[in-house]
């Protein structure tokens, strides 16, 4: 399915957009109030100015997160700017995430940008990623309500198990092998937490009670794991010319995404063949590695695809998607908006980059 | 004065016993929530087992914070006890600070151990850090009334206050010069602004009006300015015996602490003959400031007294002891708080080590 075909209105390029529009101001307000050089800092990270200080056409990424948190307001039948305090504070805990997980991983890029440790040190990374997480809460809980109480708990508990996701991410790497489901633990407390957090947040804020809140989370978490399953599955057999990564792009990383570890699984040949290889690709230098054919890569993602690991994944992706929308059946929801995040479940999950 | 004089009934250490012992259970049931292997490092951290993960003879240090938390409910005439999440999110705050700044700073040796950063790696005290930070926002507003969410809301914005404070201390060791403003501000945000949190959480938790709540923070932040202008002091002049940190122990690191600062900004001949000194050592290699022998450190020592900055930060410690009984003057406090509160900031202040 399209989902221009799907949807077209644009429906999914609007939310977006408004998504864009109300909670950027607000970010940029927010992060203002950092003491400098914090504030440059953390400009830079967002994009708004380059390494010299520069302003930037700045390019905001997708912005999904915002879209969904002011839909979710609406979802409670408030208007979608009360959602924009969980915008903001969801996309704080989000770029925090991301200053302290490219220290750890040692990530020069992102977003081809050097990253902010490369720029600016390790110092820097860990304090505004502290800094960016309090502001978080700070903005939040200044809304004064008892509802934004409740919406904070909830991000709280969503930046936790982040920080779980990480911590699982990296003990997997120094580990040979690992299970399909602590895959999916990892990818929910990762991706899953914090789709799950904006899908709800506006609506708490807006005084939605817990269980319409608890579906809206459930819609959230099932999309970020969608998501995830249909990024891994690009991370291996993406085309190069529309993903901007390179080929094969997870296998030189090694990672252990959810087809690997599905391939690995199985029990026929391929497995087992597969098995071999990796336990030989984990005892070679990052230099060797370096060495390895085009061949040798795609023998590898043949072997996955051959043991059933791409196949797995994708029915992972579907499945999470139809549970992300069968999550909001139960609920009563104001005209259009369950529309709406079908649309936006289309848009994260049926891509090719 | 002596505290033991000055309370020979002993409210000193009772206060300190009570907070160890109230808040100790939860903030160990709190930390035993992350997932492993977070608890594990935090559990290291605290000191409740060794690198090796054998149960110690835990030495939790003195307790104030958790005490004046404690206190802090009394004064709004609840009991002790409904303090208790207030003492537990205020520790987990301030250790997330002490792992993230160990590591930024890296100090390899806290209280006698190896800091986590150095036994368990740079990923693991950022990560612990982070999931401390958020546990210590969860366990407040579990409480799950309005005056929790307030209390958190005070939390946030010290525990913003402690980056800036930290950002601060690690911009000044790039600079020649700091002055006493910036040095006092730095420390306000370091030291101040939790204890300020501390002092006031219990009585936000038990009702306090906001007046209460800001005399009582005027109260911490001001006993954490006098306590750190004697521990400037002692970090200079400070008997080895006692305080067991090497002689100069401040000096030997370069720190520009208050008594430098306040030295520096004199015109005399001794403040020039310091700042010659000091701008030639911050030219030398580590390797060759550790060849300094006692004489040398002695000299900017007397040279520093000499040109006003040990008196000064005396007198600042005197200025914010009295400031911070003066705080809590308009206060209508239950019985014998007041005094306990007096007790506190002796036992704080007046100190050798």
């Amino acid at each position: 399915m399209n989902p221009a075909e799907a949807h077209p209105d644009g429906a999914v390029p609007a939310l977006l957009a408004r998504g864009r529009a109300l909670a950027a101001p607000a970010l940029r307000s927010a992060v203002a109030r950092l003491a400098p050089p914090m504030d440059t800092v953390a400009a830079y990270h967002f994009g708004w100015i380059d390494a010299e200080g520069r302003p930037t056409d700045a390019d905001s990424g997708k912005a999904v997160r915002p879209a969904l948190a002011l839909l979710s307001a609406e979802a409670a039948g408030v208007p979608a700017t009360t959602g924009i305090p969980g915008a903001v504070a969801v996309e704080l805990v989000h770029n925090f995430s991301l200053l302290h997980d490219d220290l750890m991983d040692g990530d020069e890029q992102r977003r081809h940008r050097d990253t902010v440790w490369k720029v600016h040190g390790p110092a820097q990374a860990i304090l505004v990623g502290d800094a960016l997480f309090a502001l978080a809460i700070e903005v939040l809980l200044e809304v004064g309500t008892p509802d934004a109480a409740r919406a904070t708990r909830r991000l709280a508990t969503a930046s936790r198990r982040l920080v779980d996701g990480q911590a699982q991410d990296i003990a997997f790497e120094h580990r040979e092998r690992v299970g399909v489901a602590e895959c999916l633990e990892m990818e929910g407390n990762k991706t899953g937490a914090l789709l799950a957090c904006a899908a709800a947040v506006g609506a708490v804020l807006g005084g939605a009670d817990d269980r319409v809140a608890d579906a809206l989370e459930d819609y959230g978490q099932r999309l970020g794991l969608a998501f995830q399953a249909v990024d891994d599955v690009l991370g291996i057999w993406g085309d190069p010319a529309t993903t901007g990564k390179a080929a094969w792009s997870d296998l030189r990383q090694r990672k252990k995404s959810l087809p690997v570890a599905a391939a690995l699984e199985g029990t026929g040949p391929a497995a087992e063949r597969l098995a071999e290889l990796l336990m030989g690709d984990a005892k070679k230098s990052p230099e060797e590695f370096e060495d390895f054919d085009e061949a040798e890569f795609a023998t590898r993602a043949a072997l996955i695809e051959e043991a059933g690991g791409r196949r797995l994944a994708e029915e992972e992706a579907r499945r999470q998607y139809d549970g992300a929308l069968a999550a909001l059946d139960g609920l009563d929801l104001p005209d259009g908006v369950r529309e709406r995040f079908a649309a936006l479940a289309d848009f994260v999950v049926v891509r090719t980059k």
